[in-house]
């Protein structure tokens, strides 16, 4: 996923921005289908995270062979600092993951009857929150290299089963995704987060990504132990 | 699951009718054991979702690979525009689909002890829920071709994590598929439809399946940029 | 899973017992386990439905390679009348299952302090209950036979996500299985099934199972038109 | 899996540490979230299990081609028995896992805000507890060696399976892991388990190893039956 596809700059384009604007509709929709069938926050949860993993699994087989299906500058980022895409690609990577995630908040709410877009008052600051996130990014970023190094075929399966997961284990219920954490700001509802509260989560999350890039790209090489006897020998 | 399989017609008339019955008796039946069992409106849900998508996956792996497994005629309609089917085939099809769908009903009122078919009363209608089939079956129908285009062999799990998901983050639940919703249309419980609610869901549902052939079409062909010294070294 | 496998009658014998013991221990613990937890019925079935169908997926893949991993007379009858098992051996298979069941209904009341066995008093019986029966067992064979002619690695995962989504559509919530049915009668917990009830369960299963063997018999032989171009080209 | 990589023994400790770490943090993070969130006991132990499970398929998937991807010294063991690792090695692997999993414990308080490390007060002790850790551990570890044999690449799917299931079938929500245990003993929430209370659970899972690797030694060593006729034969 992350050789250069044979796909031209339009498509890829593309592909980043129906896949983000998916992804933010399925987030927003089912948070809130969920909070409008049950008083159970827990519940709620699970109608979120559900769907969630699911359309992953689904948008990165459909779309990944296109444009990598990163959907998330945290990992068109951890791409750049790894070389596998250029700095111009990576700002228009960026650019279409931003515009394709307003437009699945826009998506969701004409879905439900709602109004276009609508501020967030939901707050999630804090320590506690932001090194969620770092965990969350770091995750994320280090499941994906780990997954394109030894299975790049199970790389839908593994991203959409670490998110499941980081949903309940994080406190922030895992966004991870500086993409979709500004399209969630415009929603006022289950799935929401208040606008000022953005920017740290993106720092957070980008964070991670540089944290995994680092660690994953020492632990991914095999280590030497060169000695003498290894050299003369050639083992 | 494109390509013309080597079974003869009857067989695969049987495949569309016994797969569109075993979804639709489970779509319905689960949805009354959900209804049965809680009060709490999410949790029913979550028991008509899984169901369904584990089935799903189940039916096109076992069927598919006798009839293409559309067991949906907005997906028939797709393929017909593909010229992957042939007209009159088309027609079959769907006539085994809706004929499958309708005992499907029944198979799934009669396991619960109900009368073989009951007018649903449930209303589904409005702008908001003909735009969620619309993206429903937009989603299903890309995911279908994308999925062919890139990992045949995923297809059923695709299709079963899509409608997972769209369950969820469409408003209408995503019927998605115009068999199921007419034999939706005959139990009066759960996932019932009014009757008079069919039709634009079916129209909403084609629509989503157009609109997605032709979207897909252009993004699943990689683009060319010619340029003359790509045309003189054969690039 | 059907080919006969290289090893000794005593290991797929103990193949067959272990697995149907762990099977049953599964069913029965897991609602033992979600009865204790909840007084929502759909989530205690929701506790009952994910562990079994995981087991089914696990148990088939470690253990079908050395048996064929069956777990079920009605899937042993099945494969009786494809001959691909002997009358002899399909014998001796169902005792080890019979054993091996009731070995999990002992190995579960252990873990959760229970008396080693108890009579059910669940009442599961009458018309709708048994053609739910019928259709669980049809469909748990038309999978198992539909799986292994076109994709025998996804095997396990077509029983585990049939059994899903079966707990949840048929009204019975699908034994589907004889040996299960009869290690149920022994305890006195959610899973369990008045023994008076078990004799007319195994039968709508069994019918099943045969119903399925002679459909999917016809429906996987691809059909043959003959016609003379065609005996003549030997096309 | 159990073939010796090629990574240095740093890579190898850090991808136990790591492992070890993530799959406590998800346990611990989740039963955090879920207790939070709900007053469902049912609904609790699911947003614990889904979690566990999908995160098992992630670390497995990613990290196991590093160091084998134990991350349980009950497992370690299994292998040491079968002597497919060394005794020094496993000594460090073990020391890599507990450390991991302090550290796991650490990393999911600081998430929800509570102090480093909690003493646990959660009651688990009793001879039916002890059997049911008997049955996890002998559970997992026969999962393990019979996936290895017949299915490598679906080990972690197994593995993530088997446990999803064994949270709801055992009485003790099949901790299953020693370093996983002693961890959980730091931390006083939903997931915890009373100091005193994990020697015992920690030989129970030993003993299930144990009893796993000779059982599973024999069944899965296809049997010989020699006959002079099969000797001359070379049959």
């Amino acid at each position: 996923m992350s050789a250069p596809p044979p796909f031209d700059l339009p498509r890829r384009l593309a592909a980043e921005a129906l896949g983000t604007g998916l992804l933010v509709a399925t987030v927003i929709g089912s948070g809130i289908m969920a909070e409008r069938l049950t008083e159970d926050a827990a519940l709620a949860l699970l109608g979120n995270t559900l769907p969630t993993g699911a359309i992953l699994v689904v948008l990165i087989t459909v779309l990944g062979p296109i444009s990598g299906a990163h959907f998330n500058p945290a990992v068109t980022l951890a791409f750049w600092l790894r070389r596998a895409i250029g700095r111009d690609d990576a700002w228009r990577y960026v650019a279409a993951q931003l515009a394709g995630g307003l437009a699945g908040t826009l998506a969701a709410h004409l879905m439900f009857g709602l109004s276009p877009f609508s501020l967030s008052t939901h707050v999630r600051t804090g320590p506690a929150q932001w090194w969620a996130e770092v965990v969350a990014g770091f995750g994320l970023v280090g499941v994906i290299l780990g997954g394109l190094r030894f299975d790049a075929r199970a790389v839908p399966w593994l991203v959409g089963l670490f998110i499941t997961a980081a949903y309940w284990f994080t406190a922030s219920t895992s966004f991870a995704n500086p993409a979709v954490a500004l399209a969630r700001a415009f929603t006022d509802t289950f799935s929401g987060i208040r606008p000022v509260d953005v920017p740290a989560f993106v720092l957070a999350e980008c964070l991670g990504a540089v944290l995994a890039t680092a660690l994953f790209g020492w632990l991914l090489n095999p280590g030497t132990r060169p000695t003498i006897r290894g050299a003369l020998s050639g083992d």
